[in-house]
Order: C-alpha cells, then sequence, then structure tokens
C-alpha cells in the first residue's frame, strides 16, 4: 500500500517552486488566507521541524492534514543538510536537548544561509533559564516568523517573566506593543496566541478571533500551529507574496481558528477534539478562511 | 486562539497553594478519592514529567483531561529548575538515555530539596539492568510514591525477578507483602496496578477493583497512570491531608478505574477506547469516584 | 486495573517457542497469510523497536492492536540485552540520533549473535548523507527483511538517487530487479511498499495489492509496518516456517492492506481514520487475509 509519513527530499528541483501570480493580499490590507490555503494544498511544501518529542507525532500529522510534507530530522549531520532542501523550518523549543540545540543551530544556520524561511516556538522561554539564553542565540539567524503565546513574547521581547497561565485576551492585548518591538527588532512577524490570536510585521497588526477553546486541552495544540505557519509561509513565497511571512502567519491562525471550530461541533471532549481536528483541517475549504482575519491597531479590537 | 499545552512555571507564587481545610479521608479509613479529585479540578497542579519517549503526547493528554497542567521538561539544566517550581514530579524509567538519566537525577535532587512531591515508575525494572540498577539509585532521592505493576516492585523490593507477564490478580496479590516491605524501607506508597490494584503506604492497604481491560491494549495507560498519581498527589497536598501520599494514589487509581470503565462502552476496539478514555476523565464527576476504594488486610480482598 | 503498554522480558523462557506443525504456505507457492497472523495472535511475540521518536507511540499501539508486546528499549547498555531476549527487532532510522545510532549498533549486533530476526526500515535513505551510510553499516549485521518504499531500495541497492513522492505503482514495479538484487546481495527478504506492494527474497515475488491511501495521510504508517513484519516473521518462524522471513513480510502487509481499507469504511478523514485503523487492526480475522497475496515475475503485475 502507499505510505508517506515522511517525505525526504531527492533534490534541489524538489524544492523550487515557479511561484504564481495570485496577489495573496484581501481587502483592507488584510493578506488573503484563502489563496495561501490553496497554494498550501496544492504545492505539498516540505516542512521540517526540530521540535519537542511530545508532540513530533500530532505535529507530523496535522501538517499531513493540511497537506504539506513533514520531515522530522533534528539530528545533527542531517539537519543542516536537510534545512537547504525543505522549503520551510520550525524549530521549537519544548524539550531541547544537548544533541537538538546542536541540530538546531545547524538548521538555523543552513537555513538562513539557503534562504529557507523558519518559524521559531519560543516554548517557555521566561520561565527555564537554558532555553530562554538558547532562544536569544536562535535570534541571531533571522527567523521569518515568532510564534508563542503573550508570556513568551513577552519575555523574549525583554518586557515579561515569561510563563504559565497568562493566555487571556488582556494580556494578548497587552503584548501589542512588546509584539511590535520584538518585530522591529528582528525583523520577524510576532504572531501571539489568544483568545484573538495578534499578529504582526511590525508595522501592520492583523488579529484572528475566534478558534475552540478544546485546544488548551490537547498538547501540542499551539506546537503544530508553529509548523502549520512554517507550511503556510512556503505556501505565500509560492504566490510570490510580497509579504509572505505575514501573509502565512494570519493563514494559518484562520486555518486553525476555523478548524478547530468545526472540530468541537462533533467532539464530547479533548480526546475525540483532537481526532476531529485533523480530520476537520484536511477538509476544510479554502474560502472558509476568507474573512476570518481583520486589520486593527494595537490595543483596539 | 488559546493553546496551552505545556503550563510553564513563572514564579515561585504560581505553586502555592493555600491548602483547604475539607479531610481527604473517607469512611473507614479510607482517603477519600472525590474530596482530591475535586482539588485536582480546582487547583490545575503543574506536574512536571521526565518520561519514556514512547508515552510523552499520551501522558500530557491525559494529565490535561484530568485538569492538571503538564510540563515536560527533561533536559539537564533545567529538570532541576523546574522541578523546584513544580508542584508534582513523575519519573518514569521507560526510555532512558544518557541524557535523560542526568536529568532525572537533578530533578529528583531538586524535588527532595523543595519538599516537591514524587512518583517513581520503574519501568521495565529486574528485566534491564542499566535501569535496574539506576532505579535504586533514584530511591536515595526519596519517591513519595513508587508505582509499577507486580513483576517490577518485586524486582525493586529484591523479591523477583521482574519482567513481563505477571499481571494477574494472584500475582498483585502475591506483592503485598513484598509492596509492604518496599514502603517500609523507602518511606513511599507503593501501588501495584492489576485486576485489582493495591496501594500501601506500609500500615494500610487500600484496593482498587476494576478498569477496562482494553488499557492493557493501549501504550502509555500504565506510565500516564503514574503522573496521574503526582498529580493527585500534588492536590492532596492543597486539601493538606496528612496521608497526601496515599490519598493521591488511590483517588489516581479510582479516576482511572472509573474512567476506563466508561470509555470501554463506547469502544470499538484499542483505537477508539484510547480517545474515549481522554473524554471521560476530563467529564467524570468527583462523586463517581465515592466507594471505588476499599480498605483490606494483605492476602484478602 | 492490568496494565501493560510495555512488555518486558523475565527470563530466556519467556522467549521459547516450542514451535508448530502448521505449514505457512499457502496455494500456488504463496505463504500463507492467515497462518501466520493466527499464530502472531496465538503466541503475543516480544517485539523490540529501535525507532524514530516521531512514531514510537502509534508504532507500540499497532504491535499492541496485533496482539504482539512491543518493548521500546533504545538505550545503549539495555538494547542488545533485549534484543537477545526478544523475538524480533526493528530497527528505523527516522531520527537516528548519536545515543540511538549507538543502541542502534548494539543491538543489531547482539541480534544476530543470539539468532533474533530484525528488519531494518531505512526511512530517508538515499536523502540524507549520514543515515545512508549508517544504513550500509547495519546491513552487515544480516537483517531478516529490508522493509522501504521504492525510493530507499532504490538508494540502499545502488541503483537510485532516494528520495520524495516516489511511491506510484510504475515505480515500485520499476524496482523489482533493484529489490531483488539487494535480497541477493544481503540475504535478506526486500519488502517495497506502494499502490501494490513488492516482496521478494531475491528468488520468488510475491505482490499485495490494496490498502487504503489514507495510509499516506498519517504519520506512521509505514514505519508501524515495519514493526508488524518484524512481529509476523517472529509468528512465522513459530511455524517452522522454511520461509518465515518472506511469509512475515507477506503476512504484515496482508493484515496491514485489509485492515486499513476496512478502517478508511469508517473513516471522515485522516485522524478518525487512524482511530479506525486499530480497532480494525485488533479485530480482522485471519481467513480476511487469505489470498491476498499473490506469485509473480517482477515487471508483471
Amino acid at each position: 500500500m502507499s505510505l508517506m509519513g515522511d517525505a525526504y527530499p531527492r533534490t534541489d528541483e524538489d524544492r523550487a517552486d515557479a511561484g504564481g501570480t495570485a496577489e495573496a493580499a484581501g481587502p483592507a490590507g488584510v493578506p488573503d488566507a484563502a489563496a495561501v490555503h490553496a497554494r498550501l494544498r496544492e504545492s505539498a511544501p516540505m516542512v521540517q521541524c526540530v521540535t519537542n518529542a511530545v508532540v513530533t507525532n500530532f505535529t507530523a500529522n496535522v501538517l499531513l492534514a493540511t497537506g504539506a510534507a513533514p520531515v522530522m530530522a533534528d539530528v545533527p549531520g542531517e539537519a543542516g543538510e536537510c534545512a537547504r532542501l525543505a522549503s520551510a523550518l520550525l524549530i521549537n523549543l519544548g524539550t531541547p536537548s544537548g544533541e537538538q540545540r546542536e541540530a538546531m543551530r545547524e538548521a538555523a544556520q543552513a537555513a538562513r544561509a539557503a534562504g529557507t524561511p523558519w518559524v521559531l516556538d519560543p516554548v517557555g522561554v521566561g520561565s527555564l533559564s537554558l532555553r530562554s539564553a538558547f532562544a536569544r542565540e536562535l535570534l541571531t539567524f533571522g527567523p521569518a516568523v515568532i510564534r508563542g503565546n503573550a508570556s513568551e513574547v513577552l519575555a523574549l521581547a525583554g518586557a515579561g517573566r515569561g510563563g504559565r497561565g497568562v493566555d487571556s485576551t488582556d494580556d494578548v492585548e497587552g503584548t501589542g506593543d512588546a509584539a511590535m518591538a520584538l518585530s522591529g527588532a528582528t525583523g520577524a512577524v510576532v504572531a501571539v496566541s489568544g483568545p484573538v490570536d495578534l499578529i504582526t510585521d511590525g508595522a501592520r497588526v492583523v488579529r484572528v478571533p475566534g478558534g475552540s477553546p478544546l485546544l488548551t486541552r490537547v498538547t501540542g495544540g499551539g506546537c503544530a500551529l508553529g509548523a502549520v505557519v512554517a507550511a503556510a509561509v512556503a505556501a505565500a513565497r509560492g504566490l510570490a507574496s510580497p509579504d509572505s511571512s505575514l501573509a502565512g502567519a494570519v493563514a494559518a491562525h484562520a486555518l486553525y481558528a476555523v478548524s478547530s471550530e468545526r472540530a468541537a461541533l462533533a467532539a464530547d471532549g479533548p480526546g475525540t477534539f483532537a481526532v476531529r481536528f485533523l480530520d476537520e483541517i484536511a477538509r476544510v475549504e479554502p474560502a472558509a478562511l476568507r474573512g476570518r482575519a481583520r486589520a486593527g491597531e494595537t490595543g483596539a479590537q
């Protein structure tokens, strides 16, 4: 039978993407999530994940459900080779073993050299010392997107103490200035997850409301979102979008919000929700993402 | 959308627990599992897991379903820092890599110093040499609870050869003396899983019958139970229970037994069972745990 | 409650298998998958897996669903000890960390010395340099079966460039000569997954058609198949089959094809499919595997 859990690169040509002519921008300056999503399905970008041991399986399954092709190569001596061939890369700091930190450095460096866009998910930064210092080191390799929760973004921006339980709307909104400052300092798009997600490229702010609260009861919900952001940034690049990092981040958050709401309708709890979430990601039509994101100022909703 | 797969500590205050006045003791000297369960839901204790690669995802999802907040920090340089902030700690020996063993030492030492209760799950001890020696080393750090199957408990107690397939009722009952001796020697509550679970603090013996046999067809069933024991011990401490380790262990086993029986009713096999099990853990009402555990002598049922 | 996620060896006797008298050969020279499957259920062979971090959980659950007893011991100092006691061993190169490579060497060496049959799954070989060289080193330890996709088998045989997306029927059929050559050079049975699976012992070619395409949307689908091959080879040995490696590989592929087709009938997408797949593996009756495999020449279907 056909089997393809992991998609390994064959040659550079596999990665080449002819690009498209569609403009990935919707009305009112908000990137067109539907166009990016459609492109993601068509192009099946190869997304390398160097991520934590808890969520590798769920992350790969979420990527497969979106239509992307996950490669979970996270070993020194391979991670850089893979990052040169991949369409996008996720680095997630959830369980940063010594060998994995080495692979992360190697992959981030290779990604920068090869022009592979990469996403940093600074899990737990601000709470635990080792990874907090390591995250700052990784920032020097120029991530395209930084995706985290409010406390992690505040900690990376040097404005918070990091940590747990700061996922309320007010807290996300309270990170607007820090997120814009972090974006300005790093050149990365910064995405903050919460009841209303906040995404900024340092100039514009886009908000994505909604999504099921059951996502907070499934481990890896946030971690897999980072991988989907990477996939969507690769897709947005294929559209020759002038703001592919912002467009990709917005599309990924919209896809997550819509799919999780639909999954919740058929769920009896966190177990059935996680299963249905994969089904819904796989079948949501791109048009359903249209209109979910909206432009706005920091502090205003 | 709101996302919180991992809950990282912010400060010591996050961990502080004002405690309660309810007495976690039911009729006939058996700890009140319902009170502990209710407290677990309310207090959302942060539970650090240094556990094996096979079950990290399922363990985190089971903890989230109970209402606890899992943190899977298992890297040297972070594991001790995290153990000082966590409400409870699980150490599971399923796949003890060199780096993880170092993290386990660090976490257990920090837990002892900080007064964080911790649970040892001696997976495979008695069968494989390396982990058998390592488990004995970890015992010096004073676990609050040791949770395993009959052969593992016999091996740790020095009375068996360890190993596979000794999960029948007779075997569990046959470990009663060894479990009490191990408890006496270590000061830990010892919990032995089987068709009827046996839990002892060296003086009292509590039994928890039932639970679905489908748990034997899902990997991580036992490993995740160890994490729930840790969460429940943290909750029992919050109730200022004088026997929080026993009360927590009993409540965790009762929660598992009731939830797995309910999940089995809606299952067509091990796949649907595991999914439904998470749903049932999330929605079982504390009162359903009442009366499940019963006091008894070793050897008598 | 009874719990047995992991089955650890107690003594050599646990492993001993009295063997059977049934002949594991069906009509027309195709091994009898039904007999092997029935034997697998009865004998519950202990299968050690040294496999990648992404799929450990799914692999263990698939093995449990078949009736086998998974042990995921992958740490140096234990891996060899375990391989001497196990009934079969899987080595999968998906995420080959330094410590895991050491454990793989140790396990393969011990398996060869003890006569434990082992399966090599060369994930990503031909795409990434480190694992490609390492796979060739492992071949010297004499795997009983090599299971991969077309590109991986071509790469190992020295005839391809390896990589992604070569899972069409034509490609599998195009690997027939390379698979037979690889089998001849290594003495291993070689199994190539695709819309029609191709399995050869260097002399005979057996094909297994069918299986659900949803398997390509679930991570670990192929990796877990490698573990089932190991379990089935152990079962075929118990039948004293003269061609236990071929018989085991064929039975495993037939079990996968039938179970995945049934699971697809009840699935709404990749999430529900993966869950139902475990249910179907657990309940499929051996007779359903009969007639699925068919003998044939390379190049002919």
